[in-house]
């Protein structure tokens, strides 16, 4: 069989989606669905094979397709995930899923009923920097880890289309801050505990361009997930990827999408003072405390080379309506992802840290 | 007049102190005091003149001083502090003041009644590096700031004498964390709203070695104070101080305690997208809103050159006593900064934010 799939948004990444569907075995892209003609136009210079709709009602009326990737405006989400659904598709929908928990609630009612499989793009789990972090964390590369700090500097505040209109579901944290918390909720093996957020439209008048995102779980290891679009320094390689982990036998840094980093250790770990100590202050920099540190104390690893790319989300998705593989992106868990952002947003406004009871957990 | 001071423990700042009142003019060392009578035989070696005690009740009866510099263990300030104060002495007590609030409020009932003098060796406001920050921050060089990042790393959980024991208030927080704190809440011009805090023994068995901190000031700033000891990174200057701040016209970052560092802008803001923007995707690297910024974007000033000694602390205090000056680190902000620091506690043991209310700021 062969999945025939339309994409309903030819933005940005509906030329992907179209491009990835034409370019997996056993699946084809047979329609597009968008509301501005020029980009109908755009889709049948490019691919006259493909049938083009202006809405998403003569789409599912006319067309003979089996699913739907939907990725228009995050505004939009609801209305055309409730109505694929209904329509018997199954549904790729674009990251976030919805503006709100509630309404993620209402699509899942409408998915869940016509017995329909959804799930969310997120592709951003096979981003071979996060996998390369997530291998560390598996393998216990750095002991017990208490910190990780995944973080992305921009240089302008450059955001584009639709994403600077809070009405359609603009602002940073609704376009990155659900890939970067969903990798860590994805990667985490303990329930959260607390959530403590700022949130910022630092340059821009309606949407979000920066947030710092602090994330606690049981198990003591505390993220923090950091974007800044308007966040300056003329260091080279300041403005892409960074991550940092920390652990009680290491540390680890990665920076840029295809990672370059290491696994730090020393040779020899402080196990306690010794009587000589109390003199010997001028051997320790310029505080005793901290300071450079002796020559062969710092030892460095490579950091792990993990194979990992996007077209693995999709390979995952197909397999999974085979009924040969297990969903990537559950539902439950783009629901609690949604729940963190919630969270983050009280957080920011009320200037405090919002729970997460175990009970939260456990939800869907 | 000559000030005649003693110091109160011989230890590694006690050395500092006794040296650095000898620099000063109207000021002498004339008595050391302190239990271990290897450090009083070093005294006598070095400092004939100077009178050796191995009490402080020996000190107070016998020795004719105006003043006493309180350094030794953290958990003997409160006694050597009291029992100084009913001798009618000025004071200068190292850092922390107290092991708790409670405490410091015992020393300072005693210290009023008394009528005497009290101020702690906060020292680093003279820091170069805060310095800068703080002029940067007072000039409004960054526009609105909304977040400054004030670390310190170090390489193998490096904790000398006393400070990896508990029970006479070790650990990184009591060390230098009230010198991080002190310096962000003498600069900010804003009630502190809320406190989330992350605190852990990560490779010492009693005592804290890393923290960080997230103050939420009403102003719209939030300050995050790191302190790792053993966070490990192999790049150059990592174990060093690093400051960043960000505000709505710019970014600066300055490192190390002698800082380098620049002031960051862009030629031109993000006002927003255009119409344009829809397909321009190829030009902004590997995300459309991240990426590196186009050659001449970025522009750069230097950081502004602060001359700034630690002695300024000293020489504050002796002015103050002449009736010249008014205190430099006052009682109140003392107090304040130990409350910060028992919401920190507070914070990292409950996975939630402690509440700063308005009242809290008019205390003492």
């Amino acid at each position: 069989m062969k999945y025939r799939y339309a994409v309903v948004g030819y933005g940005f990444i509906g030329r992907r989606h179209v491009a990835t569907l034409k370019s997996i075995d056993n699946v084809d892209c047979v329609a597009v669905c968008d509301t501005n003609p020029q980009r109908l136009e755009e889709v049948r210079e490019i691919y006259p094979e493909i049938e083009i709709y202006r809405t998403i009602d003569q789409l599912l009326e006319e067309s003979d397709i089996n699913g739907v990737i939907i990725s228009a405006n995050n505004n939009q989400h609801k209305e055309l995930v409730i109505k694929s659904a209904r329509a018997g598709m199954d549904i790729i929908c674009e990251k976030p899923a919805a503006m709100s928990v509630a309404e993620f609630d209402e699509m899942m009612e409408a998915v869940d009923q016509a017995g329909v499989t959804l799930t969310v793009h997120q592709q951003r789990r096979f981003d071979k920097d996060f996998q390369t972090i997530k291998k560390c964390y598996e393998d216990r590369s750095l002991g017990d880890v208490y910190t990780i700090k995944s973080s992305l500097y921009g240089y302008n505040g450059n955001m584009h289309d639709w994403h600077v209109y809070k009405s359609e579901g603009g602002g940073m944290l609704y376009d990155w801050g659900v890939h970067l918390i969903d990798q860590i909720l994805y990667m985490m093996d303990s329930p959260l505990k607390a959530v403590f957020a700022d949130i910022r439209n630092v340059i821009n008048k309606e949407v979000d361009d920066y947030f710092n995102i602090l994330l606690r779980f049981e198990n003591g290891v505390t993220a923090e997930i950091e974007l800044g679009t308007y966040y300056l320094s003329d260091q080279k390689d300041w403005f892409e990827r960074h991550w940092y982990m920390g652990g009680n036998t290491g540390s680890m840094y990665a920076n840029k999408f295809d990672p370059e980093g290491k696994i730090v250790r020393t040779t020899k770990l402080l196990e306690n003072v010794n009587e000589d100590q109390d003199k010997s202050a001028k051997s320790y920099g310029p505080t005793r405390s901290f300071g450079v540190p002796e020559p062969g104390l710092i030892v460095t690893e490579d950091i792990p080379k993990v194979e990992t790319e996007h077209i693995e989300f999709f390979e995952n998705y197909f397999a999974t309506l085979a009924g040969k593989a297990e969903l990537l992106v559950k539902p439950q868990e783009v629901r609690k992802v949604l729940e963190v952002m919630e969270a983050c947003w009280k957080s920011a406004e009320t200037f405090s840290s919002v729970a997460f009871e175990p009970s939260m957990e456990v939800k869907v």
